[in-house]
């Protein structure tokens, strides 16, 4: 894409209101557009990177056997009602309307996928199953001041899993563990899982998804000799400590961001909705239930905060809005313009996405625009990319600079 | 995909209150799943729909140089009350927070695209500027009787244009339609253009995007010989009359249903909101606004009542979940299996979308779900395919059945 094309610009400035660095940077480079406290647009920009986080989890969910549906997002209140939830959640919006009908706007959707999924699995023989959707969800928070890390409005890949079994849940789940893992992993980062005891009203246990990142808000307690791992706040060991796991190395305290959250749900769900199946013997069974969260505007609100250097963005390859960010660095010589133009064309006919700054503005700005915006590889076309010096491909996360000819460029 | 791993089923019956043949229909088949009137989940294959008309207008919206955001849903109230619509637009859901502050559900998104569009257009030079979205509506309806062709969430594609004249506009709503009218051809769907004079309190005129259906809600008199079109409700001529347009024809009545519509907004949103840029000469001005919108569920439905036979759903390939449905007619006969298994795995390798009913149920059974299901060619595997009488391929929409070899099957 030509930027001359793209409607949004840099700003040197983010609104004053906003204290978070994610979104400081993501305002800055035109990513976001801040609503109101804890509700953005996603720009141009914004939404290729959040759809690229979206393709990734979705890949993963897909391949684990996950069905993806798109729920609804405006519930009638009875089933919140039926499972307390209506009472209970405080964050819960809840809408009056002209046809004196109450409502709730999703915030998880337990009371929407359990129905569903009782409708289509009367027996054994249709369980397991495991059911997800990548959308908007809405929670009434007090606060909202982690720019896109937790708003009132965010993207959430939900997936509820139904099972016989406690063994296939547990089975289930480890499959699902391993998915995150890989989700992160192809996101640049390093997860660790911590198990924490249900703290809300709903749940058995849930599993705590943490990224090591100094920008975090929790402090967790790991081995690196083993996965052992504990949130600070719920542990009953110190650092230094042995590894109570392994007992090969002590644990080390670091500073984190949660990145996901499996619940076992046990049969809540079921028994207060009427989901029941029936077992080989033809008896009617409460299936175990499993919620799996993945917060995708999070995430790349975390990816932006880990990685973010004090020129801006670095995203890493696999979520960069474009693959390479073609820079003209002399925008009115005309050798330039015509040698950039050309290679902004064999790229992009090659496949390649290309965000190529055609701007009539001096090569320091670009560069400087280039650094916040953040995509991974930058080509520069300057006069003595032209002279056979070999085109400058600058890496944003290093700022090494290579040289390569404009076949070798085209060919990797 | 194999239908014993799909967690949907067909129905016999819809839910009793259902009265809409859209709805009927695509819950019987499991394409969506009702949560209460006016509001409905989409399930795998109803996803795959959506996700293809989605796609669909996606393409063209780009094509004409639209650029895609994701705007916010939960909206502050403040630009609501700024342009007059909290109090003037009835079907707005208004919402209170724990924080006191009152937020609208997005029903129309004039609100927040006029401040994005403001930010990033300072100066003539940025205009004319088209962005849009494809997203989630909501709207408090009193009756929503009609499936998922009127609902209180519903999804819709969006886009707003900026111009700095009214001759701008005017060039660009001629763009628009023709993008419209090929959506709509591409849908299977030949569709006309009513002229209407702004009904609501934000526009100065609007046009209506009419599909020619017997099952539609509109009465429209139209000319055959020229494009001329005009809404029964508002129509100064009558049926019969000479078309007022090209005097070739005369004017004939058709049933229809609204499947877009544009709005020339005028200054109106951007004098509420203060988007002024500055125009050649350095003076402040007003942009042009216009409004296009294009309901995608409501486009589903429309495609469905427009199709449907007495047997179930008939999508246009275009739309349809998958490319083919593969039925194995003889699921007790092992070599029918093992035939049907084969032309699955090479039909799949080959990247064609493939339901493959591999359920143990009778053929005539399978047929039926088939039909109920709609996908455009049903390829049918018994005892007389493998004897090499060649593979029956059935054309839901004629109930053609032609005969081809496997290795032609493959090719085409």
């Amino acid at each position: 894409m030509r930027q001359t094309a793209l409607f949004t610009k840099t700003r040197r400035e983010a609104p004053a209101d906003e204290v978070a660095k994610n979104a400081q940077l993501l305002i800055r480079a035109g990513y976001v557009h801040k609503e109101m406290a804890g509700v953005y647009s996603y720009l141009s920009l914004g939404l290729r990177t959040l759809r690229k986080i979206e393709d990734i989890v979705r890949e993963e969910m897909d391949a684990l056997g996950g069905q993806e549906i798109r729920m609804a997002t405006l519930h009638p209140s009875e089933p919140w009602r039926q499972t307390g939830a209506w009472e209970q959640v405080d964050v819960l919006f809840k809408i009056d309307s002209r046809t004196e009908k109450e409502y709730a706007l999703g915030q998880s959707e337990e009371e929407i996928v359990t129905p569903i999924a009782s409708e289509y699995a009367p027996s054994y023989k249709d369980l397991p199953v495991a059911i997800y959707q990548i959308g908007q969800k809405y929670r009434d928070e007090l606060r909202a001041k982690s720019g896109i890390m937790r708003g009132r409005e965010f993207g959430m890949k939900d997936m509820y899993s139904f099972h016989t079994t406690q063994e296939d849940f547990d089975r289930f789940y480890e499959i699902v563990k391993q998915a995150y893992l890989r989700i992160y992993s192809r996101c640049g980062l390093v997860a660790k899982v911590t198990e924490a005891s249900g703290g809300s009203f709903s749940q058995k246990i849930s599993y705590e998804f943490m990224v090591l990142t100094d920008a975090g808000e929790d402090t967790i307690l790991y081995c690196e000799a083993c996965d052992y791992c504990v949130n600070l706040e719920v542990a009953k060991v110190k650092e230094g400590d042995e590894c109570p796991k392994c007992r090969k190395s002590t644990l080390k305290t670091g500073i984190a961001s949660e990145v996901g959250n499996v619940f076992d749900l046990g049969d809540r769900y079921p028994r207060a909705l009427g989901f029941m199946y029936k077992d080989e013997e033809g008896r009617a069974q409460y299936p175990i239930m499993g919620c799996y969260g993945l917060g995708t505007t999070r995430l790349m609100g975390v990816i932006v905060q880990a990685f973010a250097d004090d020129k801006g963005i670095v995203w890493p390859e696999s979520v960069a809005p474009f693959q390479y960010h073609l820079v003209s660095a002399a925008p009115n010589d005309p050798e330039v313009v015509r040698y950039a133009d050309a290679l902004y064309d064999d790229l992009t006919k090659k496949g390649r996405a290309v965000l190529y700054d055609d701007r009539d503005v001096r090569a320091g700005e670009k560069f400087a625009d280039s650094d916040l915006i953040g995509i991974s590889h930058r080509i520069v076309i300057g006069k003595d990319a032209i002279g056979g010096k070999g085109i400058e491909v600058v890496a944003r996360s290093t700022g090494t600079v290579s040289r390569m000819t404009r076949e070798d460029l085209l060919a990797t």
